[in-house]
C-alpha cells in the first residue's frame, strides 16, 4: 500500500451540505426536478407496480429482476426469515424480557442475531457473502419487528401465511388480521417509495460504519439510531397531530390559523431541502385516495386549507404536504398502530441501507474526516 | 428559520480525508508534532497522573476538575452504575440469554438500558439533561461489560469494591481478583490515553447520529459498531500474534524476516496516517516497562528487531510500534483476557464518544452529505 502525503485541510460547509462524499449507483434523488430513481428504474413507477420483493432484489443486487431470479431470491428470504426461526425466537425472547419498546428492541436484536449467526466483518468477506448477510438481515427485520410488537402486547407471533409475501405477513403480525389485497398493495407502495432516499443521515451512518469493515448488523444498528433522530424526519406519526386536533372539517381552518398565529410549525408540511413537491408525497397521496373514507376526506381538506394558509402566512416558501403526512394516513388506513409507524418505516429503509452498505464495502477507504480544534491551549496544571 | 438556496456541490476527497467537518474543543491530535491534548491538558500528562474519573470529568464537562467538583461527579457515577443495579441486571440477563459475545452484548445492552431508563432524544433535552444521560451511560458501560464477561463464563458479577474507583472495579470483574495499585495504575494510564483521538470513524459516527437529535444510547451503539471494524484499528489483540508466534527471543529475527519475505503485514507496527512516533505508543510502552517481566523483555526485543528489519525492508517508511502493540502488552500484564481487549478499549473510548455527542448536540444542523449518481439512466421496463 502506497503511503500518500496528508492532504491540505479543506473546510466543508456545515453539516456537509452539498459535499459529494461518494459515487453511488444505488439511487438518485433529483429533488429540484421532482425525480427519483432506484438503480435504472423510476422509484415511483416501481412503487406503483412492483412487488416489495422485486423492488428489494433490484435495489440490493442492482440487477434486473427476472422470472428466473425471483425464486432464488424468495428462497433466500425464506431461509433467513421463516426457516431459521429458532434464532429469531431466542432473540425476541431476550429483547422482550428487557423492554416493550419495538425500536430499541430492533436495535438490540440485530447485533444479537449477528452474534448468534456468526455474521463476520464485511472486511473479511467477498461480495457474495456480504450480499447473503445483507439479504438475511433485511429478511429477518420485518419478522423481528412484527414479533417484538406482538410480544409487547403479550401476544405470540402468528403462523406464517405461506402463500403470501413479506408485506402481507408483516401486516398480519402487526394488525392481527389477514390483510386484503388492497391493504397489502397500499402498504407495499408506501414501503417501496421510502426504501431509499439518497445520502440522508441514516444511510450515511451505515456507510461510515461499513467503511471500517464492520459487519452488516453493526452498520444497520447505527443507521437505525440516526433514523430515530427527530431531525431525520423518521417520525411520521407526528403528521397526524393536526388531523387529531381538528377532529371535524369545519374546525380545520380556525385550528391551523391558531397554530400559525402562535408561531408553531405545522407537522407534515414542508421539506428541509426541496421547494418542489416531493414525488413520494404525490404517490402516497394517490395511494391514500384509493383507500378512501372520511379520514382521507378530512386529510385532503386539511392539506388544501393548510397549503392555502401557509402560502398566505409565509409567501414564497412553497410549503406542501410532505411524504410523512400521507404516509401517516396510509399506515393508519392499513390498520398499523401509531407507535409502529417508525418501525414500519425502518423495515422499508433497511433495504436501502443494505444496498448502500454493500456498495460502500467495495471501497477499501475508511471514512475519517478532520476537525478544527478551537478549544483552549494546553495549560500547565497548578502544582 | 430562513431557507437558504442549495449550495453548489463540492467534491470531497475519498474518505473525507483532510476535510474539516466541525469545530471541536474536546481534543486535538497533532500527529506530525507527536502531540495530543484533551481540552486544555496534555493527554499524555493526564494519563501519567490523573485518575480515570478526573480525566473523564474533564473530557465530558470541559471544566477544570476541582476538589469541589469531584464528589458530585463520583455521586453521578455511583447513581448510574452501582445504585440502579436492578436495570443493569435485567439488561445483562436479557442479553446474555442470547449470546456470550461481549461486544454484541454491549451493543444490545445500551438501547435496552436507554429504553428502560426512558432516555430521551438529545433534540428534546437541554445540555444539563444530555450531560446526565452521557455520564450515566458511560458509567454503566464498564459495569455492563464486566457483568457480560462474567456471565459469558457462567459466573455472577462480583460485589462492588466500595472504596475503589471505576478501573479497580472493572479489573476486579474481568480478572476475578482485587487488583493491586500497580495494576490499577497501569490500566488507568492506558485507558486515559485512548479515551479520545480526534475525528476517527467511530467518533464521527457518534456525531452524525447525534446530529439527527437521536438519544445518546443510539449514538454510542453506532460508534461501537464502527469501532469493531477491522480498518478502525480497534482490535489490539492482533498485535500479540507476533509475540505468540516467536515464543522465544532467538526466534524473533527469523520469524519477522519470514513474514516480511512472504509479504505479510506486521500487526502492531505502523500507523495509517502519521509518520512520527505515536505519543500514546511511547506512553503505553513506559507503562508496560514498569510492569516488567519476561514477556515485556520479549516485546522490547521484538520491537527493536521489527523496527530495524522494517527500516531495511521498507526504507523511508518510518514504521514504528503503534499504540496497539503496547496496549496489548499492558492489558495482558493486567490479566485481561484477549477477547476482552476490544471491550476494554470501548470502555475508555465511550468517554470520548459522549464528549463529542454533547458537543455535536449543541449544533442544530443535521450532517447530511451528498453523492454523485453514477449508475445507469432510467429505462422503461419491458411491457
Amino acid at each position: 500500500m502506497k503511503r500518500t502525503t496528508r492532504p491540505t485541510p479543506i473546510d466543508a460547509p456545515r453539516g456537509l451540505a452539498g459535499v459529494i462524499v461518494a459515487d453511488t449507483s444505488v439511487s438518485d434523488v433529483r429533488g429540484a426536478e421532482g425525480f427519483f430513481q432506484y438503480r435504472d428504474r423510476s422509484a415511483i413507477e416501481l412503487a406503483e407496480t412492483a412487488s416489495f420483493e422485486d423492488a428489494w432484489q433490484l435495489l440490493v443486487t442492482g440487477d434486473a429482476v427476472t422470472d428466473a431470479s425471483r425464486p432464488a431470491f424468495a428462497a433466500r428470504i425464506a431461509d433467513a426469515a421463516t426457516a431459521r426461526t429458532a434464532d429469531l425466537d431466542v432473540v425476541v425472547d431476550a429483547v422482550s424480557s428487557a423492554t416493550p419498546d419495538v425500536l430499541a428492541g430492533l436495535a438490540a436484536a440485530w447485533p444479537l442475531l449477528g452474534a448468534r449467526r456468526s455474521i463476520r466483518p464485511l472486511y473479511d468477506l467477498d461480495h457474495d457473502d456480504r450480499l447473503a448477510d445483507a439479504i438475511a438481515l433485511a429478511a429477518a427485520t420485518p419478522v423481528l419487528v412484527g414479533a417484538l410488537w406482538r410480544r409487547s402486547r403479550k401476544e405470540s407471533a402468528l403462523a406464517v401465511l405461506e402463500d403470501r409475501g413479506v408485506v402481507a405477513n408483516y401486516l398480519h403480525q402487526v394488525t392481527g388480521v389477514v390483510p386484503d389485497q388492497a391493504t397489502e398493495s397500499a402498504l407495499t407502495a408506501y414501503l417501496i417509495a421510502v426504501m431509499d432516499h439518497g445520502f440522508n443521515a441514516s444511510t450515511f451512518t451505515a456507510r461510515v460504519i461499513a467503511s471500517t469493515g464492520a459487519d452488516a448488523a453493526a452498520c444497520l444498528v447505527g443507521a437505525l439510531g440516526a433514523l430515530t433522530g427527530p431531525l431525520h424526519g423518521g417520525a411520521p406519526s407526528r403528521a397526524l397531530d393536526g388531523l387529531d386536533a381538528v377532529g371535524a372539517p369545519e374546525r380545520i381552518e380556525p385550528w391551523i390559523r391558531g397554530e400559525l398565529a402562535a408561531g408553531r410549525r405545522l407537522m407534515g408540511f414542508g421539506h428541509a431541502v426541496y421547494r418542489t413537491a416531493d414525488p413520494r408525497a404525490e404517490l402516497v397521496k394517490r395511494v391514500a385516495r384509493r383507500t378512501g373514507g372520511p379520514r382521507v376526506e378530512l386529510a385532503l381538506r386539511f392539506q388544501e386549507t393548510a397549503e392555502r394558509l401557509l402560502a398566505e402566512a409565509k409567501p414564497g416558501r412553497e410549503l406542501h404536504a410532505n411524504v410523512e403526512f400521507w404516509a401517516a394516513l396510509v399506515m393508519e388506513q392499513c390498520g398499523i398502530p401509531r407507535t409502529m409507524f417508525t418501525p414500519t418505516f425502518a423495515v422499508a429503509r433497511t433495504i436501502g441501507w443494505t444496498a448502500h452498505i454493500l456498495e460502500q464495502a467495495r471501497d477499501p477507504k475508511i471514512i475519517r474526516p478532520s476537525a478544527r480544534y478551537v478549544g483552549p491551549a494546553v495549560r500547565v496544571p497548578a502544582a
